[in-house]
């Protein structure tokens, strides 16, 4: 069987949801929101089915799908985008970056990845016979380092993967950061591959798609995610955005891997997508504020709380937090344990990182936030009273 | 970008679905029912939308389909399942066969692909740096060449691929090619891929399983399709049975390339699943209506047409019938003319065997005949027409 899966472990995000049900814990590891979605959106979908729109879709999506995606690209980033051909519909953003990583790569080709990393990108890269460079931001402030990322461009290199606003980390990449990274992609004559699946959930930082920069437009592939951007992590609908040449490869990805994604969510979804600005403001701002209470909670409490500028998630240092440390513990053994005797599921960071190499933080959680204000409290109190 | 990719056409069924379009023509291209499945399955799926079944389901499906699936290997061909790890549920039967090759194969490996095949199998075998070992069915009774097969197997077999029944040609292996498949298998220690999305559309012929075979249990993966068995092809829902040592592995592709399918189809198509034999006896002696309107209307129109014994599709020779031929035309030039002519669009066999090599068919179509028997007379007439 394959070498690399046979040693690859399950995902922690069901590990973790699993040890959380078995013990009836809070669950702030896997990243979904226990608040519906828009109630319009999920009935266009049902009606949908009703009237009959069960047969395949376009292997590229529902015209009226790509065209709300370029419209969504004109709207917030003044991108022009070819709805014919430059956007593709997947079942998910995780096909979308299998998808987009099998056009782009040939074996042998390098791949610079920043981590911490999103638990795929790592397994697709190596099964595709290509060779992830490993450059680590630094904690607490995830700062960037830029003289190793640099050099970890080289005449191998075929692409970069850029998470921004990047998960386990929350962090907004500036745009004197992504105007370096554009300045790598273009003198080593790149791609790259921008998940971007949080656009719509930043707090106060700008998100910039790397894709707007001078000369980044023929070079980025952006991918964005319905789960995220109208709370239905269900749904497993992505976008993506990329220009002709690559999303005509793309596409022949997609066929082999998906060939296509249920026509009546992405009826839903491009609704969703030509909702008036308020509704984006709306969902980042309740986003917000549960990162709020669960920051503010967690400091009255001794965490040292990194910073957070979007997404679902939080991370926090927990060493030295009353007595819940042992000092010996694992960021993993430790999510465990407060899964079991406090009640609460976070997921450890060091599950962010390629396991084969040294050196990863083992000191750090990540809680999602995107749950109800209540449901945050009840897990502070938990925590709280464990101490 | 990716070589193979890069050089692949887009998929036959595209093309030629957007010839229909383009020209008005009855599309008999494309394998996808007129008529909608039954009603109480899209009401199922609209209401779990409505109750709030919108965030993600289990990475390897919602236990009560993982459970229908089980009852369903049981009641039709008595195999014993374990739904908690010998199952998973995938975006679509596509998506099912990507996992299961990434699964089975390393860089190197050989894949037995019997030809005619279905146009995934070849791109996705190389994209993992596998190698297929190709054996072609003879028409017109498209019979298997046992010396043939027993040759493609050596030292660096990793599986075979098996389509029963097979799309595009109609063909339904009988229980004595089955033993002397299963025997390959076994004397060469290596893994069946059997993909029987027609499980449920045979036309008199018995279906069966290679896994029910002596010895097959632990080597076969089986992939079935909802979108084939409850006519919603939209729905992209697929299900895999697999011994727990594959299923674990498909699991960490599946995890990689899709992540899990939207619990409100996949509720709906538990319901499916334990739907009475009634259902699924009159899903398949309806097709078999459309099949016989089909190939008489052909036959009188003077065309040969081959077996078929199940699936969507028959297939036809297209020599010296009227003066639709000219003699010198491709399979693909008289698809291609048909639809632009006749105002009927069908998919040229060739397309299902690697274009590389010589000595394809290139005197045969296929037409499904998934479609309203009124739609199937009207496509005769103008073909007749034509003549
Ligand atoms: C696909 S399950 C993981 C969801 C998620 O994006 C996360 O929790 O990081
Ligand atoms: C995935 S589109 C092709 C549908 C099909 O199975 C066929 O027409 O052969």
């Amino acid at each position: 069987l394959n070498h690399q899966l046979t040693q690859l472990p399950t995902t922690i995000f069901t590990v973790m949801s699993a040890l959380a049900s078995e013990h009836g814990a809070i669950n702030l590891g896997q990243g979904f929101p226990d608040t519906e979605g828009p109630g319009h959106l999920t009935e266009v979908a049902a009606q949908a089915l009703l009237d009959g729109r069960n047969q395949y879709a376009p292997l590229t999506g529902l015209p009226e799908l790509r065209e709300a995606v370029a419209r969504s690209n004109a709207r917030f980033y003044g991108l022009q985008i070819d709805p014919a051909r430059e956007v593709i519909v997947t079942s998910g953003a995780t096909e979308g970056l299998a998808s987009s990583l099998a056009a782009l790569l040939n074996s042998g080709d390098e791949v610079v990845v920043i981590e911490p990393a999103y638990d795929t990108y790592l397994p697709m890269i190596r099964l595709l016979g290509a060779v992830p460079k490993l450059v680590r931001l630094t904690p607490p402030e995830w700062s960037l380092p830029r003289d190793e990322l640099a050099a970890a461009f080289g005449p191998k290199t075929k692409a970069i993967i850029l998470n921004s606003p990047m998960n386990p980390v929350g962090k907004v990449f500036s745009e004197d950061e992504l105007q370096f990274i554009a300045g790598l992609v273009a003198r080593h004559d790149v791609y790259a591959l921008c998940d971007e699946v949080y656009e719509h959930l930043t707090f106060g930082a700008r998100h910039i798609p790397l894709m707007t920069l001078p000369e980044m437009r023929e070079r980025c592939i952006r991918i964005g995610s319905a789960g995220k951007s109208f709370s239905m992590t269900g749904w497993k609908v992505g976008y993506i955005t990329a220009p002709v040449a690559l999303a005509t490869v793309i596409a022949r990805a997609h066929q082999n891997l998906a060939f296509s994604t249920a026509p009546n969510l992405q009826r839903a979804v491009a609704v969703g997508l030509d909702q008036d600005a308020a509704y984006f403001e709306t969902l980042a701002s309740e986003m917000q504020l549960r990162r709020d209470i669960l920051a503010s909670g967690l400091r009255e409490m001794g965490f040292s709380v990194l910073p957070c500028d979007g997404t679902y998630f939080l991370t926090a240092d927990i060493r030295g937090v009353g007595e819940l440390m042992t000092g010996a513990e694992t960021d993993l053994e430790w999510s465990r344990r407060m899964t079991v005797e406090a009640g609460v599921t976070v997921i450890p960071v060091s599950a962010f990182y390629d396991g084969a190499l040294p050196g990863a933080p083992s000191h750090l959680v990540r809680f999602a936030f995107c749950k109800k204000p209540i449901i945050l409290e009840q897990a502070l109190t938990r925590l709280r009273d464990r101490i």
